[in-house]
């Protein structure tokens, strides 16, 4: 009996060596996505330029890597979270603003008729954003970011908005960065909306992403210098605002870019029309049951065009319903 | 004898791995550093801000460090190294603008008549800039600022301007990297011009760079998606530009800041104002034999309040010629 009990440990410990071996030499880097197509492409992409040796080989520093943010990264359905954001904000905002009892879209948001905030077209959302994200200093504004994502929660999910991300793309990240890529975000998005919790969420540091931006003024407040941020659009990070994007943030024009949107069609080509190896993939929200079912008639996130013109351009459609095997972080 | 043969072996072994040892734990990190106030300055401030038991600790990823380029990192004297450049363009493009001839500033330049050139003013110098640095595909620029880059040399010292950077700060960017520290260029000159170089100098990558930028534009040139320089300003990072630039581009504030001209003092004085220890420095040029002398007077990196009020706001003041050993690089 003592020796067997001795034994034991031994056959045990040399069972998870070769367990640990086997993870560490042939485990699936990417377990929320089935065995497909997709999956298949990322894998041999990843493969193919990280062989030193092989004719498809990108020097580390080249390595850069693009994604979308709202639908491609996180939840942007029924609403982009920027703008669910913005609606409070006017809100909180009303009783400073008591123009915006008689002024669209402002008003629709305070009677909750949304049909009047969106008849206000593109130009009045964007006009709900400027004005609720200026006139404070930027650490003013990243408070209330960073508070209300703390405390706010999707309608459907009763989930922070910074867990419903879509856990297939956490293991991608993670599993380029492990293979000596940098990531970026470059998204419509506001940099300053995003920045509060990119690197938290995505291990994506603030440098890392590229966004819409208002512009910022220096000054003295109270006697301290300050970022003032005024009520005046400085860059529009979309459609083909991206590859502009890309071009003064990153400086480099990338080898693997992900969108869900035919926003991002013109990032995804300029990304593919590169010299060597590349790849472009797009998420199509095809899982009503596990999440949303939507594409070319949609309101936000509308894939149309790209999902037209992917198979004869050579992008990858990424079915969520068929190739994401989990879509959100367990809780 | 053949016993003292043996053991000469094992003696100077030993020697060179105590020599080792040594220079791990107590080597010189900024060899090129004379001892003196800056020195000790920066070995503190880096001891103290990663030593994580003590007061003044700050996490890696908050730990960015911000350097502008002309003077600071490299040679801009007598004339900013991104001129002589456009200058060179403006000859080159002559043929195709035969206006040129009869308009200032181009006369001056293709006339080699300076003091036109200087007449015409910094709106003058900008339209230099930007005339020559627009019309073309991104592609297209960044090969023509490599080759010139590649063949010019200084008229004094007779190296290319890739090789006129300062060894003392190219220590001091190595040893904040080896702290954990990322470090960023926040240059007024063009992020165009400098992003060819940074890395393989500096070992800064473009996405760490942050410059002046004309508007670029996305189109389909020959039937390939192509990012065209228009010749319309899109960002003047300087002076007031200095701390927007970081806040667009970085979205963290440093906790270190070098610069060498009144043009950066907004840069260090937002740096030194957030919370917990930080430092701010500026290259003071005293060294006519090795470098150049110049300050309060110069036609270039003009360094005169900062001077004044350098003691009063704490920043430190690098004196070239008393505080680097080594000016540039050994041939």
């Amino acid at each position: 009996m003592r020796l067997a009990v001795q034994r034991v440990p031994h056959f045990v410990g040399a069972l998870i060596l070769a367990i640990s071996a086997g993870c560490a030499s042939s485990g699936d880097p990417l377990p929320s996505w089935n065995e497909g197509v997709a999956k298949t492409a990322l894998i041999d992409f990843v493969a193919a330029v990280t062989d030193e040796g092989g004719e498809d080989y990108v020097e580390p520093s080249e390595r850069v890597a693009v994604f979308d943010n709202d639908g491609t990264l996180w939840v942007e359905y029924p609403m982009y979270t920027q703008f669910l954001f913005a609606m409070d904000r006017v809100k909180a905002l009303a009783p400073e603003h008591p123009e915006w009892k008689t002024k669209q879209p402002f008003q629709g948001v305070l009677e909750g008729d949304l049909e009047a905030v969106a008849a206000s077209g593109m130009k009045g959302l964007m006009e709900v954003i400027i004005e609720t994200h200026s006139g404070m200093t930027a650490e003013e504004f990243e408070a209330e970011v960073s508070n209300w994502l703390a405390t706010e929660r999707h309608s459907r999910f009763d989930r922070p908005y910074t867990e419903l991300v879509y856990q297939p793309q956490l293991e991608l990240l993670t599993y380029l960065r492990s293979n000596g890529f940098k990531t970026f975000i470059v998204s419509g998005g506001g940099l300053a909306f995003m920045r509060p919790m990119t690197e938290r969420v995505y291990g994506i540091p603030p440098e890392q992403v590229v966004g819409s931006s208002i512009v910022t003024e220096f000054e003295l407040k109270d006697g301290q210098p300050a970022l003032v941020r005024t009520p005046k659009l400085a860059f529009v990070n979309d459609k083909a605002g991206k590859p502009v994007g890309i071009y003064d943030y990153i400086g480099r024009r990338p080898i693997l870019a992900f969108g869900n949107s035919d926003s991002d069609m013109q990032m995804v080509e300029y990304t593919i029309a590169g010299e060597g190896r590349r790849v472009g993939l797009f998420v199509h929200h095809t899982d009503a049951d596990r999440e949303y079912a939507y594409d070319r008639e949609s309101h936000v996130g509308t894939l149309d065009k790209a999902l037209d013109q992917a198979q004869a351009r050579g992008w990858i459609i990424v079915d969520m319903d068929r190739d994401w095997g989990t879509v959100f972080p367990a809780r």
